[in-house]
């Protein structure tokens, strides 16, 4: 088992009704003006944005709001939502919504402290040292920024995307009730879904293969209820308890604790972002469904073993069926589960140009500059040959 | 799922060298005066103790020193402590050891700010509400207190041993170092490795069936891991993964993830501290691996499902097999488990008294005044009918 650190100081409160803790949550914090952020009115459609403004008037806390948070959450709405905190003396933000409304309070929150805009810390010019509280209603499983410490943010002035980690990014507390995931669409879920598993695959099946059968049962493990209970998700939105898992599995996938002891890269996450970056119309999930099987199939063929875990714990496969077998099935069980839950195969399903996938190579090789060494090296080529594996 | 709240805010610094992380995190806290808490030597014998001298000495950390915590930690040093730590305006107490040293320490620390006997928060009488801050330095994989929010105590004036739960138990950071564990003798690790096993199997196998396969495949997972290298651990001291996997485990097993939706009592806890509380010579793990088999084979009986869980996710019992057959199959395997690691399987072999059976029964159920209603309902005959099954 590897080094590492662990530190999830925030406070979850799950299930039916936990959102009848905000305000005492608030007033602990003895907050005394809160920026109320949220996205373009779903939290409207199931009642939660009256809800939250009911409970902040009745109880006298004082508060400002700024809505408007798209998917893949613009840097300038953060540039806005900084001054607006700055000249409001604000000193809690309340995110109401999924990973995109989080990661931009979470982006408002670090701004506040400097005189230049966020950016600096997900460029990289800057660490940051201090941020705002951030607090969490969540109303969509998916992202887990609830509990994470990264921060995702779309610079529209110069349309890059890029993510940083910090500890200060981490939210005070996090109030998930899985009834207010229940109108979420059929595809949001199966985005959610993928994104989920994702995060756990991609810290467990890495270039590390130290021997670490706690972190690795935990994470199988959670694949596993994953696929058990996603199915059921979508196809039943409103069940209670497929949602409450998948709700949980978002924290938990992201939070850090399925790589305890384990390093890893994301490297197809980070080919995802080089999808979506040149792709505004695609969902990351969907990004995520169409390459990870594709990245899978040429690692597996380097070094099938851990794929073949995936298999053996996660779908149940005999273990009497050798490893590259086992991976290959695996990775094949994998395609059809994110068929049977309405998720791309292939780029071109995605509405992806043959000529632009040269772009998207550059885009994720900073113009053939840099590779990625995971279990297999992916240089320009060896990831135009993966976009070409999957583009139809 | 059930609801439920999470709050695991203990900084866990894991690892060979992470004990190097002391200073900066004392520091960090810009604390003035640290209460150095340990037992009774083990940490000189491993060199511990002249590191962390050493460390807050040449890093001018003023500090005082109180050892002497021994198994079951009792409540007169803990207000000899109290006493110290306000004579000196202590600010930060370095608890180095495993559960007995940190629990201690957790009591001085909730001592430090009220006139009474912290004893008042164990019996009940007074709700924690504020406490000194408390950095644990982990020797010993078992207890889970390092991340816990439990702090028990005897009070040896009464001869009465009780936890309670506080958030503000638990620890502001855990230096996990595995090697630190290489010198624990073969009885306490396997007394370490019952007890691990025990905090999930008691969350997990409950009266509470609730559908919830993200928790239970952790739970199991878990215990699957800890069978798997327990025995390496037991028979290959200083075998560094099987260590680490020990130790880590040691922390999630009691920091609340296995039970995240799942309501519990843990009846057999309560039962072993009944058991120990009239033998003093008798080690909790060494207690559980006796008690838990007895009451698990009577509860199996009303309710096999989940013992039956337990037998396919952590044993690889094939599903084909009944519930019934898997559950007994599981306790039989577990019981056998248990001697592979020299632990006892009958009361006699913890030198128990026949004749003290009856004593026992009544300090578990309150002179006859209390059940506990898990799968099974335990009154006093029961809780004897069980004693008297795993006596020989």
């Amino acid at each position: 088992m590897n080094n590492f650190n662990y530190y999830t100081p925030t406070k979850v409160y799950f299930g039916k009704g936990s959102e009848k803790n905000l305000v005492k949550l608030i007033k602990d914090g003895n907050y005394k003006k809160v920026l109320f952020h949220y996205g373009k009115g779903s939290i409207k459609k199931i009642g939660l944005y009256d809800f939250i403004i009911n409970e902040l008037k009745s109880n006298n806390i004082d508060f400002i709001e700024l809505g408007g948070v798209e998917a893949n959450p613009k840097l300038s709405l953060v540039e806005q939502g900084v001054k607006l905190a700055k000249e409001n003396n604000i000193d809690f933000i309340l995110a109401a919504g999924g990973g995109s409304v989080i990661d931009s309070a979470k982006s408002i929150a670090a701004g506040y402290f400097v005189d230049k805009s966020p950016w600096v810390f997900n460029s990289g010019e800057q660490v940051l040292n201090k941020s705002l509280p951030v607090g969490v209603i969540l109303t969509l499983s998916a992202a887990g920024s609830e509990m994470s410490n990264s921060c995702v943010i779309t610079n529209d002035y110069t349309n890059d995307k890029r993510g940083f980690g910090s500890d200060h990014n981490r939210p005070l507390f996090a109030i998930c009730n899985p009834e207010f995931t229940y109108t979420v669409s059929k595809y949001q879920t199966a985005c959610g879904i993928v994104d989920i598993m994702m995060h756990t695959l991609e810290r467990t099946i890495s270039y590390d293969t130290t021997y670490n059968p706690l972190t690795d049962n935990i994470a199988y493990g959670l694949i596993k209820a994953i696929l058990e209970i996603g199915k059921v998700a979508y196809n039943e939105p409103t069940n209670y308890d497929a949602r409450a898992t998948l709700m949980w599995a978002s924290s938990l996938s992201h939070n850090g604790l399925t790589a305890c002891g384990r390093d890893y890269i994301m490297p197809v996450h980070q080919m995802e972002h080089a999808l979506s970056g040149t792709y505004d119309s695609v969902a990351h999930g969907a990004g995520l469904a169409v390459l990870w099987p594709a990245w899978a199939q040429l690692a597996a063929q380097k070094d099938p073993t851990r794929f073949a875990e995936l298999g053996y714990q996660s779908f149940g496969l005999n273990r009497k069926i050798k490893p590259l077998d086992a991976a290959i099935t695996a990775i094949q069980l994998m395609k059809d589960y994110f068929k049977s839950i309405g998720m791309p195969l292939t780029l071109k399903e995605l509405n992806v140009k043959y000529e632009d996938l040269e772009k998207i190579a550059r885009l994720y090789t900073f113009d053939g500059k840099r590779t990625i060494d995971d279990i297999i090296l992916v240089d320009y080529n060896t990831c135009l040959q993966i976009l070409k594996n999957c583009y139809e």
